[in-house]
């Protein structure tokens, strides 16, 4: 398996990640790995989502991987955080075409992604 | 599948849905999901790797759905938004003791986890 498949979600505007994942699910081998830790684990299940609910239809999310990381701060303190990586293939489906490329100096992507950030409607525990 | 098997994640502190968590997995049935939207997705992971890696080591994911589900607002407006359903069992291994359940007046529960809610280092998508 090799790292360009990863797609890692941190920061940036929701629509880069999805553009990186369009990218990479289009490119030879059809498949990306969504790959976030932390709070980055919600923005992950959104850009699998956005990906094909809004661009390739056709793409499915062939497993999930939740897993627990061990990080090691610079003075030494270690601290664990959860983490996720989803697999997604590109199906044979016909494929949306995807936004070109957005120029260091060009005006921001696209619209904002219909997804919702933060509704995190309080849920109870039965 | 009954509602009873559900833990839903919502802005209490993570340890009470652990706990709930807890007590579902080690009830009749011996599974538990935990399900949760928008931000409250990444504590959904949080939830489910605790109580593995600290409270029942033979507890497995057994599968982990993602979704988009569409909002309705008071004033009517659709807002789309992604969620997490994690599937987990009870393996046949030793179970942790549970603590029990914490009175409505007592003090808080429990140590803080051990997970730290938000390192999100800032990943490069390539």
């Amino acid at each position: 398996m090799v790292d360009d498949n990863f797609v890692f979600i941190g920061k940036k505007p929701l629509m880069s990640y999805v553009l990186a994942a369009l990218r990479q699910i289009n490119a030879g081998n059809k498949t990306v790995i969504i790959k976030a830790r932390g709070k980055a684990i919600s923005r992950a299940v959104d850009v699998a989502e956005i990906v094909r609910n809004q661009f390739i239809p056709s793409a499915t999310v062939d497993d999930i991987i939740i897993k627990t990381e061990l990080l090691r701060s610079e003075d030494g303190r270690e601290s664990r955080v959860s983490s996720i990586e989803i697999f997604m293939t590109r199906g044979e489906g016909p494929m949306a075409p995807i936004p070109p490329p957005r120029s260091p100096m060009g005006p921001p992507l696209a619209p904002a992604p219909e997804h919702e950030p933060e509704p995190e409607k309080e849920w109870e525990d039965s």
